[in-house]
């Protein structure tokens, strides 16, 4: 981890744009900056104060590279905490490379992935559960993941874990002190008291360890999979819920043999849907394989959606009973919803028959089961609305409305449960008498993984892996 | 042209990104973003001095946003002229939208393709050429194009244009004051020092309209067609050139039916690559018409690369030299290389007959009129460097070298030719000894089309057709 040297990058998304970002930071940013730049104002921007703005031009010896604009952040009120500079540019790809190229001539350094943020934690800035979220923030699509990230990213949980971790910390060193005077046989932490904060810490990281389900799968959007025949309508319902064309409709049928995924947004969530094969019987090796991959997207997926065509059950009835009661029986737990399509090739009558044709074949359980039959016509986009509002339905989002810390991030999820694996042994350790040497190593194991979370305890391996999934430029 | 709104836009490329940059101008822009921004410091940044940037959370209600720095610009000090705001925010694209579609509802209107630098146009910020000259900025690509950007956006041969345009205006007003002494028979314009300025004017004019050829290849890229053989490496010496696997290599001859356009940067200057089917004899109705495009592409091209397979040249030597006589015979001023590829698999001895042999079919004029035989091998990269040097040194790069004002943009060229068209009239009305009134409808004219470069000379429909070709955000 070097922090004595200054990196540049460019902080904004690649590409031309109306303007570009390029920012630098560590002790020589200003020193390195000031003699590229030609103010209007003649001001050398060395002499001036933090958090100011300065129109001029970029140059290198006489070739003016562009006309910018320099904000000047003296460290440690910046970012990163160091001194920084961020210099917007005009959008050209052309210009952005020979600025950086440029910096890095006269003494910077290309920035690493997430090196800006790691320089903030290192600097104290932030902790290292916030500068995770600082990535979040950035790949967050909608409105929940939004919401996660900022919570996370203003302390979120990490408060919490901080204030039980600084209590569990107070009795370890009692305990502690306890051995100093082993001999004298005192008990400086109340046992008591101790029993109480330990069952306060398993509540905590109980609920905690719980919300990473709903954390987790509204981060990575929740997995819907549609099943249903080849020509059923799947993809022209996916573009009726994406409202653009973005899988491939095709006439032909058993077109979607590689399953299709994509994300849409629904009141704030996202939905992650996952186009599937079907399940039809066949003899085709490559769609057998497929039927087999969907049955995977099953048990991978949330929700299910099964598809069919409402003019097609008139004639194939049994056969769809057949494949809904195949997926009901393989995962009796999943939620499913069946989906009667093409409802604008049917009549008033025919479409208040649906539900009740469903449940007409003798020995099917369908009608107590499954009461979720929805008649739409993706094409004509009727019912789509409908669909919608049963799919949020489905996910029980009381912990995000409840504004409730919830985690998201494996890494945290993993630290909480061997937090919570040692805080039980101390647990038992204390119902069982355990003497205060034994106990106090249990508790620092369980105060190693706190500060896993918040960056207390870490290394440069776990540091490296944790920026490497960082843009260039944050 | 509404001037009394406030306008939002992205400023940075869409995407995500470590940052975005949202760009608010306007009479209200600081009044309207002032309630949505928290301040760290609790400041009202309405309060606050120009060029100054402030840290603190967007905030739509009690629902926060995003952490955010604001810049603020005080009109007339800004880009635009207006108040501006520079919201840095977090570059996540649902970010970016939340906070665009915040300030729509709080009364900002969104801004159209280049409304920021027309609004700087029409405050007087810059002049139209100028203006122009910020779009070829952001789409430079290369340092010949940067330069000849960066030279009109600093002012350029406008400066020099408006200088003339004022001593015409000045000639036309004596002209236009002796008819109102028209009885009296006065000349308050010297008609010698008026010749002596259109003869300038003419000067001045001529070269900019000739730098037009080379301003316009600079800027579009100086076309190269790559003519030859299927399977003679075309899209390897393409790769070689590019660097990278742009265009599709395959050992299957015909495989390039369509031309490939690629632009590559050689020594600062921006070559426009074009792959043709090639011109050998077939009977493919497919391949006949890739021949005739070929001799399109030919046609359009500054300078014509003839690629043959060195190898192949042993047994169809004779076919080549026809070819390359045909190209000759139907394009005799333009520049051809002619370039032997996959030397790889020759001798040195062989290597050195190439070019014996290429004048040894009888009645060849190949070797008096083509002295360009280059060796290379695509794949091998070998002799790569020297067709670069070739190719930069049939480029005329003179003009742009000598930093002489160069015309790049088709609307200045027009307009130039029509100022010329007028100003060769005022010369030939005074060789006549035309009479005032009439001179004066002419120089009238030639000053409405210098004043269309600079933008003296406007209208709705013309800035409305140059700002449309802007990104959104400029």
């Amino acid at each position: 981890m070097r922090l004595n040297d200054t990196i540049v990058a460019l902080a904004t998304p690649s590409g031309a744009g109306a303007i570009a970002v390029i920012r630098v930071s560590g002790p020589e940013a200003i020193k390195i900056v000031a003699p590229l730049f030609k103010a209007k104002s003649n001001k050398n921007i060395q002499d001036q104060p933090s958090h100011t703005l300065h129109l001029g031009n970029l140059v290198d010896g006489a070739r003016i590279l562009d006309e910018v604009l320099i904000s000047i952040f003296h460290g440690p009120k910046s970012y990163t905490g160091e001194h920084t500079i961020e210099i917007s540019c005009h959008g050209s790809s052309y210009i952005q490379q020979e600025i950086i190229l440029l910096l890095i001539k006269k003494g910077c350094r290309a920035a690493e992935a997430g090196e800006f943020t790691l320089r903030a934690f290192l600097n104290g800035k932030m902790d290292l559960s916030q500068a995770e979220a600082v990535a979040d923030l950035i790949s967050s699509e909608n409105q929940a993941s939004h919401q996660l990230a900022m919570q996370q990213m203003r302390g979120g949980f990490s408060d919490e874990i901080q204030k039980l971790r600084q209590e569990l910390l107070d009795f370890a060193s009692l305990i502690e002190l306890e051995l100093d005077f082993a001999e004298e046989d005192v008990e400086f932490a109340n046992r008591d008291e101790f029993m109480r904060l330990v069952a306060k810490i398993q509540n905590v990281l109980k609920k905690l360890i719980d919300s990473f389900a709903v954390g987790n799968v509204i981060k990575n959007g929740i997995p819907v999979a549609i099943v249903g025949e080849p020509n059923v309508g799947k993809s022209t319902l996916l573009n009726a819920l994406l409202n653009e064309e973005r899988a491939i409709v095709s006439e032909i049928a058993g077109t979607t043999r590689d399953s299709i995924e994509d994300e849409i947004s629904i009141g704030g969530v996202g939905f992650r849907f996952i186009d599937t094969a079907g399940i039809r019987e066949t003899q085709d090796v490559i769609e057998g394989m497929g039927i087999k991959r969907t049955f995977e997207k099953i048990a991978q997926a949330q929700v299910v959606i099964f598809l069919l065509d409402a003019e097609m059950f008139k004639v194939q009835g049994s056969k769809f009973k057949d494949e809904i009661e195949k997926i009901q029986n393989k995962f009796p737990q999943k939620p499913l919803l069946v989906i009667a399509n093409k409802i604008d090739q049917l009549s008033e009558a025919e479409i208040s028959n649906l539900t009740v044709s469903l449940s007409a074949v003798e020995g099917s359980n369908l009608n107590s089961q499954f009461p979720n039959l929805i008649a739409i016509s993706a094409k004509e986009n009727i019912g789509v609305e409908e669909l919608k509002s049963k799919l949020l339905e489905f996910v029980n989002l009381g912990e995000l409305r409840n504004n409730n810390a919830i985690v998201t991030n494996s890494r945290h999820y993993n630290a909480l449960l061997s937090a919570l694996e040692e805080i039980n042994k101390v647990q038992e350790g204390l119902n069982n008498n355990l003497s205060g040497d034994l106990l106090a190593i249990d508790i620092r194991q369980a105060l190693y993984h706190f500060g896993e979370i918040t960056g207390e305890v870490t290394n440069d391996e776990l540091l490296g892996n944790i920026f490497a999934n960082f843009c260039i430029g944050k």
